[in-house]
């Protein structure tokens, strides 16, 4: 049902280029790691799993071209370390990116030290590109799973507006279905697990100024699957919560402290205002890639700031006089008293959040893999 | 220095269009109460203050096509109030509207009880729409006075974030400047009171999705006066408060309930809840015209439902896929108990608001004429 929005083969990558949707559907072939960043810079794939996946690709890419260029194994991982620091800089929030890179890079390390050719550890970065990008797939089923059983709980628990009503009404923000993802999505792959358990009502989709990833990218993801949804201007998510047609919001993550503070979309932080003041479940759902737990809190993590262009001209039209000074922040910090539970594949953290982060990182061996 | 958007001589109305701006400065001239009644239902003119006496000159206009069609008096006073209920129909949620129009008709009837011919009726209404014009701008200087006066004085009291700053920072909402009202600003009026005694750092000016009254026009008219500001999206307000980057809101109003809930343009609430959350100021400019009293609560107010399209296409470039489902509330109720204050041009009402508001319309002759 979903398009295939990430597709590879050794030394190509395809990609679907999301600032062309939802006008177009067009698809473009990435054979450089240089252009695997154009792309991820021009956010042509955007979504912190989605860029997590295709950064690795991206580095198996360069692992496939500089072993067909003659260097020494020192030389070699000298450069591939260096298309690695460049894929991570291209956009410095969400930190999928930096996690899938250097699990590529210690991966590749790890096999020179142990005599493997250069063309077979290229191929090994293929094999594990490929499993990150599976994970991510299998982890936002899960996430679906668990956060739509969350979900069903929560808003049993919380005063529903209308007991009458035949399903959940869900806010969300930004994309985090499909296109944002491996595939099925994060927080939009809850509402896609709602919606096959005939338990969501509606969605509403913050349309998510400047980029609108909400009105091009999610609006058409639902409609496609025909969950029936209404846009809306970001400013108007506070007044569906006031006159009660909003049961929870659900958003995504670009990054985790380890006190669960998060990194997420600008204008994530003004719904769990908003959630908060109307008492509404504000859920966050985000896989272990997307934690960064030698982060203590999010007053460290690193907005991005992105052209004022995209705030000032939409299509090619100026929204505002020329000359006008705009701030373009591409995410913001919601404090971790804000939120009412994350979802992970391996489970659903709830408040006090730091410990069940913790906890989380500590039940499984896989918190080794994930932060050598 | 700001232009004279509403400019009046018998019979024939002049107003800038405000749709084109930034991009042209387009004037168009109006000679029938139907085409300043479509002027307004396009927003080619908005802004309660504004489309109360754009509604008032359109009466006047009426009075003067209606004098020359041979009508008996009583068929001239039903069809002068037939075209002001059509244009208090156009915008339903802004009582400034209906408070013009029947200002005038109150005058048609009490002249035309009086024996007053009907040509000279229309004159008479002329000057009652150039009074409410020009007292619009009074009241807007004088709000400014006051409203510079509150924040010199709130900014002391309240914690302020960087005190060795030059002076404070304000982020405002939609367009409540000379473009909104009769001249000088309501909201955009403070700005321009607290700029003229240098007491003024910067204003953030949120863009106001769907149709950009603060990117189009707060934007142009600041860049026009010389005042230091930064457009953003609607959905970074928040995060600015959080980075304590922002001293005060203020706002307009479109109407103001007797127990100070205050229906402004949609976004306003949403500024409301951050704001509270991160106890700053926040100030309502209205002029007394603006005010309900006759409506207890917000919960009464209609909410004006515009057009989706205004928030699928932008500038003719579709910014979600075709069909996608859209709603367009044009107007939030912000709480009283969000608001710290209001000022009007009698006077700044603090909380309690309601009684505030009694005294201010108990304490003023004005009241009579204001609400008849």
């Amino acid at each position: 049902m979903s398009v295939q929005h990430i597709s590879y083969e050794p030394g190509v990558l395809r990609i679907l280029d999301q600032t062309q949707l939802p006008a177009a559907t067009v698809f473009v072939e990435l054979r450089r790691a240089l252009d695997v960043s154009a792309a991820i810079a021009q956010m042509k794939v955007r979504g912190a799993p989605a860029i997590g996946i295709t950064a690795a690709y991206g580095l198996a890419i360069e692992a496939h071209e500089l072993s067909r260029s003659g260097l020494d194994n020192q030389e070699f991982l000298a450069r591939l370390k260096q298309a690695g620091s460049s894929l991570i800089a291209v956009r410095p929030t969400a930190v999928n990116l930096a996690w899938a890179v250097n699990r590529l890079l210690n991966l590749a390390e790890m096999l020179l030290a142990a005599g493997i050719s250069q063309p077979s550890l290229a191929e090994a970065l293929d094999a594990e590109a490929r499993k990150i990008h599976e994970d991510d797939v299998a982890a936002c089923r899960r996430m679906g799973e668990l956060g739509a059983a969350l979900l069903a709980e929560l808003t049993s628990t919380y005063a529903r507006s209308t007991p009458n009503q035949s399903g959940i009404r869900i806010l969300t923000h930004c994309n985090t279905g499909n296109l944002a993802t491996g595939g099925y999505g994060t927080a939009l792959g809850i509402v896609r697990s709602l919606w096959s358990a005939r338990t969501l009502a509606h969605v509403y989709v913050d349309e998510t100024r400047p980029l609108l990833q909400g009105a091009r990218l999610t609006a058409w993801e639902l409609q496609t699957d025909g969950i029936p949804f209404t846009l809306i201007s970001d400013n108007m998510a506070a007044h569906f919560m006031q006159r009660r047609m909003v049961d929870a919001v659900i958003v995504g993550a670009d990054r985790i402290a380890r006190n669960g503070d998060v990194a997420n979309k600008i204008g994530t932080y003004a719904l769990g205002l908003a959630a908060k003041a109307h008492e509404l479940p504000f859920i966050v759902a985000a896989p272990l890639s997307t934690f960064d737990i030698k982060m203590p809190n999010g007053a460290g993590i690193l907005i991005e700031e992105r052209n004022p262009g995209e705030v000032t001209i939409f299509g090619g039209t100026r929204t505002a006089p020329a000359g006008a000074p705009a701030a373009n922040p591409a995410f913001d910090v919601t404090p971790a008293e804000y939120v009412t539970a994350i979802v992970t594949e391996l489970g659903v953290v709830r408040p006090p959040l730091q410990a069940g982060i913790d906890a989380l990182f500590a039940s499984t061996t896989l918190s080794k893999s994930v932060r050598q």
